[in-house]
């Protein structure tokens, strides 16, 4: 049962990267549940009635908004703060994009692309991703943390040790997270809210999807936390798993130079098997796909292996 | 039903390192089903006797013996041979070491360390670590791969395009792999048996234990295959996830720095809250806690995350 909210943030109360000058939208007691309406990452530019000239045009001025700050009183710098991830209340309206310059493939897909997505805002059932497939959802927050010591403004788009864009596809619905206080009062914010994504987020969006976020936030007095940290109350990847896997690997002496290889190598079998464009493909892994080190050990070469669900032609 | 074998290759066919001049152990038709009888990743040198002093004293010329190598006939460049993971049949015996200067924290545990694993052999029933938890299992094989063009001795350390060391804890039973051939035949081996370890295998060794493999070897024709590639037949993480995870963080511009601080972090969780040493946690972590790439877009910042899965302290 979702916990009752003391208090609603509404999706006016957005900025746009951090900065522990900002004056609270909100100062709670710890324990206090909060709903936030969170605007997609594209602050409101893409829309359901947008087209891939739209993509190119992007105001990145205005991306990625996250909703608050919070002030959680008696929040220090060496707390930490607990965040039970209650609930998300989705939209039913998503886009993936393929952003010039921006993603792990960049170099290898220079135009814009776009798919809108549209699923079931109550049943969350596999949302289409035109004749090719359906992707299993899981809503989960994409951006999540505190602000940082450092005064100014910092860019939105890096995570950090406080959190941030972290685009961490677990942190779903159970999931508590533990992000180390760096501020009086913490300066919590959330936003950049994704309908589904795979680990790597590799294309650089997910279904990216404007929704309301249930938290209930929580302080653990000098928790000596350095980086953010979380417990998932039960399996992680079930509503992928079920079919099993097509995996590609990228072996040498770069983890980097690996996971390119071993998602530009998916592309080329999703599109010699499933009759894909390779930007279909490319925006289709981001959004299911996974990236996992197998090895990391075996001197100088190590494994990255890209996985990919079946499932999702089912 | 496993498949009924035509052929045994006995465990003193075996080589160290890869050398397309090396004499077939075996020559066989595609399709033919062969059983692999597989030595530990020492050759030997541990056995239920051992103890960390024998660590400190291994030949490392003998370690990681791989069994073959098999001839394919009609295998030549370019294309890829086909192996059906058929089963294992595993020792009950096993050992997880800390090699000095081996391993993803090398630099923070320079002492050698040794745990001597009991397992059923039957029914694979997860594995005492000590009374601090037990381990499921899941067998598969570290080593498996051709030979490469290229002549003359090659350590069997590193994997490469062709396989070899590659220590992809899914190759379990029931798995398709596909490796690029490179010289005529093929000239297949198999190896460094485990018979559970997490994605990464960060401490360098897992349940290393001896057993028998077999394997369908089969021939794809001008597969035009750049590295190795496998499809599972179904989930890969059951055995591991029904608790949830606890999962640690490394945020930062460097991926294998990102590795190393998500998997120091959860030694220190796993020694704050377990009552384990550093080392213990360590090589806890290396037989069942997964590396996995959160997020590799946001620049200049990547998540890497460790998944430790609590049913092992259940």
């Amino acid at each position: 049962m979702p916990a009752t909210t003391g208090h609603t943030i509404h999706g006016d109360h957005h900025h746009h990267g951090w900065d522990n000058a900002l004056a609270p939208a909100l100062t709670v007691a710890p324990g206090s549940t909060i709903e936030f309406e969170c605007l997609d990452a594209s602050g409101g530019q893409l829309t359901a009635a947008s087209t891939v000239a739209d993509v190119a045009v992007m105001d990145f001025g205005k991306v990625n908004p996250v909703t608050g700050p919070v002030f959680i009183d008696g929040a220090e710098p060496g707390d930490a703060v607990k965040i039970a991830i209650e609930s998300f209340a989705p939209s039913g309206f998503g886009w993936t994009a393929n952003i010039p310059g921006f993603g792990l493939l960049a170099d290898q897909f220079p135009d814009p692309a776009l798919h809108l997505w549209s699923y079931d805002k109550i049943s969350l059932a596999p949302a289409a991703f035109s004749s090719h497939a359906c992707v299993p959802l899981k809503p989960f927050a994409g951006t999540i943390g505190l602000a940082l010591a450092e005064p100014g403004l910092h860019s939105v788009v890096p995570p950090r040790r406080v959190g941030g864009n972290l685009d961490i596809r677990d942190l779903s619905a159970g999931v508590t997270l533990y992000l180390p206080v760096e501020v009086a009062g913490g300066l919590f914010s959330v936003g950049d809210t994704h309908a589904a994504q795979g680990d790597g987020e590799i294309c650089g969006t997910a279904i990216e999807s404007p929704m309301s976020v249930t938290l209930t936030l929580d302080l653990v007095k000098d928790a000596g936390l350095a980086s953010p940290r979380f417990t998932t109350p039960g399996p992680v990847t079930r509503h992928l798993d079920a079919a099993g896997y097509d995996v590609t690997t990228g072996v040498g002496p770069d983890l980097m130079t690996g996971a390119r290889e071993a998602v530009a190598r998916m592309i080329d079998l999703l599109t010699a098997t499933r009759g894909m464009t390779p930007v279909d493909a490319y925006m289709l892994c981001s959004v299911c796909g996974d990236l996992r080190i197998s090895e990391i050990v075996d001197v100088p070469n190590w494994v990255v292996s890209f996985y990919f669900p079946r499932v999702v032609f089912n």
